[in-house]
């Protein structure tokens, strides 16, 4: 079991300002949450079935209690803070859930 | 990078019909796929922001050509045959990328 948190962008407006913004400011602040196990990015999303996201970033920690500090950390509040900015480039969902092996 | 495949279930209609199909019929299936390195199910999926999602699933394979081949084989025809019940329970988006480490 690990711990996961799952953010699903849907097509920005200006996805050119979108891709700078999350390229350039977001994954580095993301890089550096603390005890961060894996951190991917989609390419080339397609839909098998109703719409496709335009991003999906996903970030694993060991544990839930690991992921909550990342967030509660300064580095998370700083994340957050950018975060609130992405999000009036792009609609989005965000969770949190503990994974387990199917 | 991988290759990913995500399914992004709603909120069922009736939650109990759908997790016992999803437990005793789809995951059997889906674990039999060629070549599937990793299969994980969310539990108490809890929203940031936006609506949570009910139940996400995530199937990685090595290579796309290596998940395009475990689809389109028999134990691939089957769980697409099953998935077409499964969204008769639950709103669905399906969508297979490449993961790449950010």
């Amino acid at each position: 079991m690990t711990a996961r948190f799952l953010a699903l962008y849907e097509t920005p407006t200006d996805p050119e300002a979108f891709d700078r913004h999350y390229r350039q400011i977001h994954i580095p602040l993301l890089r550096q949450l603390p005890e961060l196990r894996r951190y991917t990015v989609s390419r080339d999303v397609a839909a098998l079935h109703g719409a496709p996201c335009y991003l999906i970033a996903e970030l694993e920690w060991d544990t839930m209690d690991e992921l909550r500090a990342a967030f509660a950390s300064r580095e998370g509040r700083a994340t957050a803070a950018d975060a609130a900015r992405l999000q009036e480039l792009a609609p989005v969902r965000r969770m949190i859930f503990t994974a387990e092996e199917a």
